[in-house]
């Protein structure tokens, strides 16, 4: 059954889902900045709006606008810069 | 604020935020068959998974894969029935 998670005093918020057995999420990114850790590999495509990522362990913050995705390996994380709400897709891998 | 929506227990939840004073939604439909009533007209995006649509008034159910989006007028509404699990996001227009 889909699930609700709220972050970071709900300025993220996803709802969590699975099909054939591989969990996924929606959610939303409220302006601001925040860092996620990963425990799977996970790769997160922007569905609206426009994030700005920087994959922990590297110095480049990369440009992610609507309907491009990037990909984040296991036991890491990333930083987000929103500066508008932007809405993901998340699928762990 | 971002805010969690929960409709047909729990079956489809959403969550809502806006960009540019206009509301937006992206959510997950749980398998089954459901109608939704509209009160401002929408669109429908298809993030993953697939929705099949009858819209009220109409007679055709159409089938829309991920990456496929359609319309419902205002003051209207669309039966859904989704075989698997499926995100989407939902613009009010």
């Amino acid at each position: 059954m889909a699930q609700h998670n709220s972050y970071f005093d709900g300025k993220v918020q996803s709802v969590g889902f699975a099909r054939n057995g591989r969990k996924q999420t929606v959610g939303v990114i409220e302006p601001g900045e925040f860092h996620f850790g990963t425990d799977a590999a996970e790769r997160m495509t922007v569905v609206c709006g426009e994030l700005v990522i920087r994959i922990d362990g590297q110095s480049e913050w990369k440009h992610y606008p609507a309907g491009t995705a990037f990909e984040v390996p296991a036991k890491g994380g990333f930083d987000i810069k929103a500066a508008v709400a932007t809405a993901y897709w998340c699928e762990f891998l």
